[in-house]
């Protein structure tokens, strides 16, 4: 069972440490993991956070600081000095490492890694700086275990004993020529069951599936979720094995991307929690607030039109929000729905016709039914007749546009490269109001 | 590189499947995996996919059917009977065996199960048909490698050589007293880089994570990404050690739920696809399209209580929109900021009170923003100021409504153990257009 968090070990734990009873702080950490001390340590400022710190051993410490977030982080980290921060890093893989530096003032990214201990790791990291974030090669680590087309298993074993300190998670070994161009993956079940002076060249699965550096990070996750990959190894533009990613990096990318449409389908612009402080989250959720002020300005307008239609039939200002709540619960219905096709794309894509035929299909359905029952509903309530039609004419029309707007918009966004899920956010349910109103009082304006 | 499907090959494909040549299909599916056939089969109907799994190993065509997507595949078994379903799901791990078993009619549940040839097997799906589908008994797979702590490497390699055709993916080895009680973990790696005759008890890691067959299969999820898991294995309530969850099948999770989540925030009530027949996406629409209805039904006749104002100043029913829309924005925005602090639960809460304090700061704060810039905007298009103050006013109130309305929404549904993410969907636009539109004509009923 996991070591258990509770407001009590809390407030024995601040006790402690205000006191600075290192012996008493370790005896009540006693089983906590790295995750659970990270989970701990917001709660304590910077000052305690690096006291706590400095009482636990340096890899357990490193692994702590790679589990902060990063804004916690680099508040925490501002407290440490260069050679201190790289004695931490030390302990890391590569790409977390690298992760770290980069969340580092600029002239203090070079310090660092100046004083990182071990030679092979600052290679290591120069190396990694220079690929983007968001892409194979900001992902991949550089510690995997290698071994050459021409070795034993021996050999082999042999390997996986020097590295052993460096690759903690060992999912297969990747197997290389001479020239260290990337051949095919061998696992480690295999080694195992293989006789010492087999020959890899015998043994490894030459057909595995690679990736370019420069491949979209949401592409690598896609392809190992497909083929339910646990790790892939990296290659650079030469087919040479430079690195590998591991799943525990894509289970990261698939909550982040889930999270960041959550973001952009509530119009909130930019990365922020509820955590944050209440100007950063103020300002995070403005911009789409305006936008949408700006919609209700130019709906505003509108209706300012046909001002007459209203002064004659006031009950028409009844059904607005009928229209315009349709509009866009119909509009955002229908660009999730390709949003989510876009997600999981499948390989052979249905031609444009196809799909707003279907588009059509569904919305002359939900569109009749609609419809009816609203129209049916005035009735009972006796309203006139003329202005039953009127409402129901409009919401039958505004049910088709919204439909065919939440449809495009996503596809025209992915065109242009704009993430499709903007288009499930305010902005689908801003352009329906305008839409829905201008049909809703054209209608009124040629039936009344 | 991954087999290319392209438009060309799946002609090709379709006239040799066409000629019933054999061969000739065997050819064009050179280097395609599992996962780029059931790709294929999607293009293809039930009969002639009948027709190419026969071409393929029993093995693969078993992967493919475990790959297929749930509708497609239970049309397709429906040509196959219990015999040859039985010998597919033989070659396939427990656990994707009872979900595929699950998908069948009830009769022939049962008419499969017999049939499996392995007796091991049958054991380990009636096990597994007892769980609930969304819990760590459902998920989890029956085969794994355990050896007793009293073991010797060595005696672990041999039962590593009896397992290895069944447990396809290796990520260590559970440890088990006498009685089957778990005990902890042991890497692949540690079992490769120690001696033969090492005792199992001298290398293994007692605390290793586990979990109940009972837990909820997102618990699980986030369980394995807080600690970064490769796998982890799962014991009875009696602490037996019954089965093990791979990421795989968490990854698999983590999609589900956001795309669930994508569906209830956009207002879908089922779980369909842009692929799903007309009917089906119509009948998943419609149920939150009535609701919406309803809810412009009701803010037709809240406003229809204020026709004399109407009457008096048409102007009133210009801003309706704008009103309306904001509400619907600022609602939506602090359900998912919710929603987001759920999902990433951190292990001390921050009480009810810190939580509302903070969310009547920014709401004050956009709030403001929002009512000077309308106000300002209202009378450099010269409006009348006591209609302007009306408008700024009612925004005003709007906005701290819809950011309580929406914080609240998420944290009650939570505690009634509904998914929070309904309370960013349709409905909270809905309540906020009554809400808005009651607060709007109220004021503007003071006021004027």
């Amino acid at each position: 069972m996991p070591f258990e968090l509770s407001n009590e070990l809390l407030q024995q734990l601040q006790e402690a440490v205000e006191e600075r009873n290192g012996s008493r702080v370790i005896d009540l950490l006693e089983g906590a993991s790295y995750v659970d001390i990270a989970d701990i340590l917001y709660e304590f400022n910077t000052e305690d956070s690096k006291y706590i710190l400095e009482l636990i051993d340096d890899e357990t410490a490193a692994d702590i600081i790679n589990e902060l977030e990063e804004s916690t982080r680099v508040k925490f980290l501002r407290v440490f000095n260069a050679e201190e921060i790289a004695e931490y890093l030390h302990h890391l893989d590569s790409d977390d490492a690298v992760d770290i530096i980069n969340e580092l003032p600029n002239k203090e990214k070079d310090e660092v890694i100046v004083r990182l201990p071990d030679e092979e790791m600052r290679g290591y990291v120069l190396d990694l700086m220079r690929y983007d974030e968001d892409c194979a090669g900001g992902l991949m680590a550089k510690e995997l275990i290698k071994c050459n087309v021409n070795w034993t298993v021996n050999q082999c074993i042999d390997e996986i004993r020097r590295q052993a300190e460096n690759v903690e998670r060992i999912y297969s070994l990747y197997v290389v020529d001479n020239d260290e161009k990337f051949l095919g993956r061998v696992s480690l079940k295999r080694i195992i069951l293989s006789k010492d002076n087999t020959l890899i060249a015998d043994i490894y699965e030459p057909e595995a599936i690679s990736v370019e550096t420069s491949m979209d990070e949401e592409e690598v996750a896609d392809l190992m979720r497909k083929y339910d990959l646990d790790s892939v190894p990296v290659i650079n533009v030469l087919g040479k094995l430079v690195g590998r990613i591991t799943i525990d990096d894509i289970v990261d990318v698939i909550t982040e991307q889930a999270e960041e449409e959550r973001q952009i389908m509530a119009g909130i612009s930019e990365d922020v929690e509820e955590d944050d402080g209440v100007w950063m989250l103020s300002r995070a959720r403005l911009p789409w607030l305006l936008i949408g002020l700006l919609g209700g300005m130019i709906g505003a307008r509108v209706i300012s039109y046909f001002d007459e239609q209203v002064q004659a039939v006031t009950a028409l200002a009844f059904f607005i929000p009928l229209i315009t709540a349709t509009g866009g619960n119909v509009g955002i219905q229908s660009s999730s729905l390709v949003v989510q096709s876009l997600a999981t794309r499948s390989a052979f894509e249905k031609g444009m016709f196809t799909r707003l035929i279907k588009v059509l299909s569904v919305a002359l359905l939900n569109g009749l039914v609609l419809s009816a029952i609203v129209f049916g509903a005035s009735v009972v309530l006796s309203m006139p007749y003329d202005l039953a039609f009127v409402i129901s004419i409009a919401l039958f029309n505004v049910v088709i546009l919204a439909s065919f707007m939440g449809t495009l918009t996503p596809l025209i966004l992915e065109k242009f490269g704009v993430n499709p899920a903007l288009a499930s956010g305010p902005f689908i349910t801003t352009a329906n109001d305008i839409l829905g109103l201008t049909v809703y009082f054209t209608v009124a304006h040629i039936l009344l």
